[in-house]
């Protein structure tokens, strides 16, 4: 959550006359992406009349090799109308362009805000925006293979090992191995699938009032099943933030908005209890992962994977319930 | 360089409603402040065609007991055509509110950025508003004592210590005890005074092309001597950063543009020598004591003390002749 790279105002300048959008007016670096630096632009825009942007500095080479993708993917979403940030591209055409040897790119600016305590309505909205990602992303042309899938959880957990695990809590092994054999056993396979978001947290959602005005952060984007993504979007929505209680208004909201754009199928329907427990292990295995491997004194704030472990819990006896609407 | 509280966006939304603003739109934490978190807010404005705001939480208590002074002294510059933001008072007339139990203010955004390589023009512009700055505080009401005056760099210099000081370059402790020396026996007394800003640096003035947009972050704001004010601002302007090269078009500029809006007196200019190699001092002092209380690991980036040791030995060796305009 910091700015890595100072950017000069001139280099900066420089970079933006790269593109049709005016003259450089103000640059803020934000406080937003983990292994990006991110600034919030404003220029003269086209008309003189100003336009923002957010421009990413991507830190690592290998963010780099993953551009054509996501922004590829951003342009083919923003075209067919969904709430995601077009990309800008330059003078020459270009998605990315380069400097000091690091991949940046320019983006459209969306306003609103992510909420923290999202109402029936918001959640309705964000159901029915993630529809319409699904549907849009039917004939988009690139695939990005899902690396945060089962055997990527079964190595972190098992990269955790049960001492690492139990130093969370004591009773973390045996919920986690115990919830990967299950899910090696019960995940489902042949259910309608394509490019997905995968990470659709209310940070990931601006909002204004109770409509979706941006989908973003689309760097976990990977080929799965759509009722997994919507399962991602149930867990992470549909309790307060500690797992401890579900909102049950909510997790219907979110449903029932889903199916007013996109039917589910009776199979799809039938594997969200599973797809939400697959759900829940992808973060408890991520998050107990990095809780070992993050010093406490860290910048980054380490993520509690026991929240994740309250949702598990839940979803294990919950059964179809949560998913009737 | 940090936010280091998360705001809710819905605390948000009630705290711009305590502001005759509009209606909350969006709002990015943006990464400055070294205690302070910031966002940067925008609004539906108050007639409908967006605005745009900083917002400011003050971490540290202690930083509360100084806000009367420093957003009274914004709102005083501002209502005098200085280009520095103007505070933003509440429906009930304040300057600043409360949230958790930390104060937060709202102000202007302004427009600009902050140059790395100024031009003479920029460095002309940036004189010119300095001395602007200076013909208005003559009617403000309110005063704020000099913290970091000869009496802090001597506390900090022995604090650091001779072997502290060794450690930072092996002929540091030398140079920085027979400069406070030397300060302690010259530095001026009856030259004129106000409050002045004292931190000047480029990343603390707004730029569009050669016009100062804005002046910011007047958190060193104190009662002191002009013309040192003027002394610190050529000190940040007039060097590569390290120090080791001395810009004489851009310190002639900068001495140019003061003196186009304010003329100083013949004891001022006899004095900036001396007041120059104060404002070196001033900041080797609190390099020296960061650079040994700040781990090498941590967030903030240290800066190098040296970068004003080889400054202070320009000032120390030319003598009049940097400020001859």
């Amino acid at each position: 959550m910091a700015v890595y790279t100072h950017l000069a105002a001139e280099d900066l300048a420089a970079l933006i006359a790269a593109y049709d959008v005016g003259e450089l007016v103000s640059a803020k670096g934000i406080a937003e992406g983990v292994s990006n630096s991110n600034w919030l632009i404003e220029t003269s825009g086209k008309d003189g009349h100003g336009a923002r942007f957010i421009l990413t500095m991507y830190e690592r080479r290998i963010d780099t090799a993953y551009l054509p993708f996501y922004l590829g993917l951003l342009d083919h979403l923003s075209a067919r109308g969904c709430p995601v940030p077009a990309t800008i591209h330059d003078r020459d055409g270009s998605l990315s362009r380069e400097i000091d040897g690091k991949s940046v790119a320019l983006i459209e600016f969306l306003p609103g805000v992510s909420v923290d305590r999202p109402t029936p309505g918001q959640a309705r909205a964000v159901g029915a925006a993630l529809a319409q990602l699904h549907l849009a992303v039917s004939d988009f042309p690139m695939t990005g293979v899902q690396t945060m899938g089962l055997a990527e959880w079964d190595r972190l957990i098992n990269s955790c090992g049960h001492d690492g695990l139990a130093q969370i809590d004591p009773g973390l092994p045996e919920i986690a191995f115990g919830e990967l054999s299950h899910l090696a056993a019960e995940w489902p396979a042949g259910l309608p699938q394509g490019v997905v978001h995968c990470d659709l947290f209310p940070d990931n959602v601006l909002m204004l009032g109770d409509e979706v005005s941006g989908l973003i952060d689309f760097y976990f984007a990977a080929e799965d099943f759509f009722a997994y993504d919507l399962a991602v979007t149930h867990a992470a929505w549909s309790f307060t933030t500690d797992g401890s209680n579900y909102r049950p208004e909510i997790g219907s909201a979110l449903i029932e908005g889903y199916r007013s754009r996109r039917s589910l199928s009776v199979s799809e329907l039938a594997e969200l209890p599973t797809l939400a427990r697959g759900a829940c292990m992808r973060f408890i295995s991520s998050r107990a992962y990095d809780w070992l491997h993050t010093p406490p004194d860290a910048l980054v704030t380490r993520k509690d994977p026991m929240a994740f472990v309250r949702r598990l819990q839940f979803y294990a006896a919950a059964g179809q319930r949560p998913f009737a609407s």
